[in-house]
């Protein structure tokens, strides 16, 4: 048999410092916490690829989120991070399940992820999300292109296209400079409101800098929230062997309002081995206005928020 | 040591297009829908063998359904397809835990089984089903004959025999020709009324074609239905190395009423490899009178229904 | 890659007949059960180990409980048995994650264990128990001495210290002779109120017979309890190379009150491998008073409960 399952994860847990956490009555206290993967999700994953001959090979994932705090699996489901099964081939991969979007593929380049990043604004967790009952295609790179296509079916009992998704992608890469775009839409169960994202970003390799740029604008009608814009500018530094810093400048603007919000984000990465690590996370949230994102706890108006995580990141 | 942990599985899923799907307020709709595994259930599943010696193995099974479209997992718990443990020998095998009753085990092979089939009518559930707490014993073929029985302890604190089901079943085989026949009580939490359900197969390979027939009789009495009857009539043809075929007319009568119902069920499988195929489920659901049987949505007094699944099913 | 994740687990179930079970209406029944591993709770993990060099190691488990009698993961969680990352070396083991407490690692050798034990009396679920958000840290042997301590962030939003949970541990070996002592202490919600409980423990090997003897004092502020204690003088004897036997006397002492309770517990276990045996558990729970101890059903005040369990474990 050509093939076999491969089990893999990745084992991540912090000690976290986090200020101004909102309780239920409005009051805030600082919080020591004990986190599962702020930089990278926990996670347990079992994949196969099978060669079927002519280039051809059936694939699937099955991969659980885990909460390494409390054991539970991640997004209220054993498979959180995905489910699907495909073919990959000359003609490019296509997928079927629940899958990450196209947004997560591409733009977590571009975009700083990981726990504290720009999908953790309301208007924007589609930058990184996943998509039930989801058909996913991927071409393969032709001269540094390749497209991407997203179709999410609602399976709505009130209207035939209540609940889709679609999405559709443009990456580009060319020695040390990247590229990609994306668009998105989603229906609500009727279909009377629709939610339309766009993101574009760019990377370029300047040595031991990896300088990175990324924008997104979203109209979230099914929140009734104003249009709204992110952008973020950052950096990568492979300063040493074993040493790694990223540090990131992320701000989110409501068009229309005050209520703007940034965040500043420095992450220090310590490899004790190629698969393992110890970390910092330090960020600080600023909101004006009534605007009020938080990484911890429930919302208020114009509270700030820092957090600082040391973590240690495990993968196997 | 003589023993290793085996991993398994399926990653099967779906694009269905299906008529008269009735939705909370009774209107019907087609749906376009991606679903997991409509041939063959999605599934993870750990098992082991240890030789103690003597023809003699300890076996273990845990297998999680999974629902490829949403990551969840399948039954409302981890574990759902099975987790039992217990010894196989000269004996025959007798395990113990959450098990496949003894019609799935010994009847899928006259009836259709694979998610649109007999057991989807209301009184025949049990035509394959999982029961917790239980001790299963299957007899070695004697003679090509075997013997099966099945408890389910139902654990009541009302009755001491509440919530309870008893199986029996007796399968032959002699070259061509397989037959099978089953019996299957159980009791509500209080014992005060009584399930009962039995039923007959057989099949017969003749070259490439193999004759299915089976029919089976409910008495539902804790859901206060009359009892009713149903039949499978089918055949399964290996066209070609990699093409094959089943047809199947199944058909269930409630008796004393004009509410029956029938479908009609095409299968076409194409192998990819051994372990690698594209299929196509082809269905028509017939319900007369206030029959109200389908395979998606809620019930509507003679509507009937047509599937359209077109899958992929890897097994790993 | 000097690493590997190795898949380890038991499947165990038992045939359990048990009388007096209190059910909703205050009746009690007999009841023959199905049930998961009486004496080793069934369960499936995942855990690596990965060499840093130096003597320091990188390690994780992902442990989930099965009931094996319903499929279902154990503690309504999918990794309840632990979910854990850390480093291990000289300067002893470091884990953060969901982690068994200190009194489980180290008491169960002079306390019974497994299934029916004191940790089921309601005073004493500490002795044996899993906190989250929990950073544990055992030191190595010196001179046969490990200290252990445990930190469980409370995560609370009402009061900084509130659900917290912090634990200490001594362990002593010497040739035959083994002792541990703990503390614990947990706070409620909004830290109003402090349960405490601390423990001793000894066992004594004398040839084929290991002797144990265990007590522990418990302040349960959290449910209004009196102050209780608890002790336990038990024997393990290898009778055979394929027989075991033990045997223990467990009291539990309400101060003040009349309402005492105790029990008395037979293990018989037959190997018939090394990873696999048929075993049987023989015990009387004796209630005075108002106590309403017991291993099945509901509390009902002064009733007995007797407990034989018939079972076959199997480690893998």
């Amino acid at each position: 048999q050509s093939s076999t399952v491969t089990l893999y994860g990745i084992a991540s847990s912090d000690v976290v410092s986090v200020n101004n956490v909102v309780g239920a009555g409005g009051a805030t206290k600082s919080q020591t916490r004990i986190d599962s993967g702020a930089l990278s999700a926990s996670r347990l994953g079992f994949r196969g690829k099978e060669d079927l001959g002519d280039g051809l090979s059936a694939i699937f994932t099955l991969e659980a989120g885990v909460n390494l705090d409390d054991g539970q699996t991640a997004m209220g489901r054993t498979f959180g991070r995905g489910a699907f099964v495909g073919l990959d081939g000359r003609f490019g991969t296509a997928t079927v399940g629940r899958q990450w979007n196209l947004n997560d593929d591409l733009m977590c380049g571009f975009f700083i992820c990981g726990g504290f990043a720009a999908f953790r604004y309301t208007e924007f967790d589609w930058l990184s999300d996943l998509t039930n009952n989801t058909v996913k295609y991927w071409s393969p790179s032709v001269g540094g292109l390749k497209v991407g296509a997203l179709y999410s079916a609602g399976e709505s009992t009130t209207s035939s296209n209540g609940g889709r998704t679609v999405e559709g992608a443009l990456g580009y890469d060319a020695g040390p400079f990247s590229a990609g775009a994306t668009i998105h839409e989603g229906k609500n169960a009727d279909a009377s409101r629709t939610d339309r994202l766009w993101s574009l970003g760019a990377s370029y390799k300047l040595g031991a800098v990896k300088l990175r740029g990324a924008f997104a604008n979203s109209k979230t009608e099914s929140l009734s929230l104003p249009t709204a814009t992110t952008w973020d500018a950052g950096a990568d530094w492979a300063v040493a062997p074993q040493w790694r810093l990223s540090l990131d400048h992320v701000a989110r603007n409501q068009k229309g309002t005050k209520n703007d919000s940034y965040f500043d984000r420095l992450i220090v990465v310590y490899q004790l081995s190629k698969r393992t690590d110890i970390n910092a996370n330090l960020v600080r949230m600023n909101n004006s206005g009534t605007a009020s994102e938080r990484f911890y706890g429930n919302g208020k108006a114009g509270v700030d928020q820092r957090v600082i995580a040391l973590g240690m990141t495990h993968t196997f």
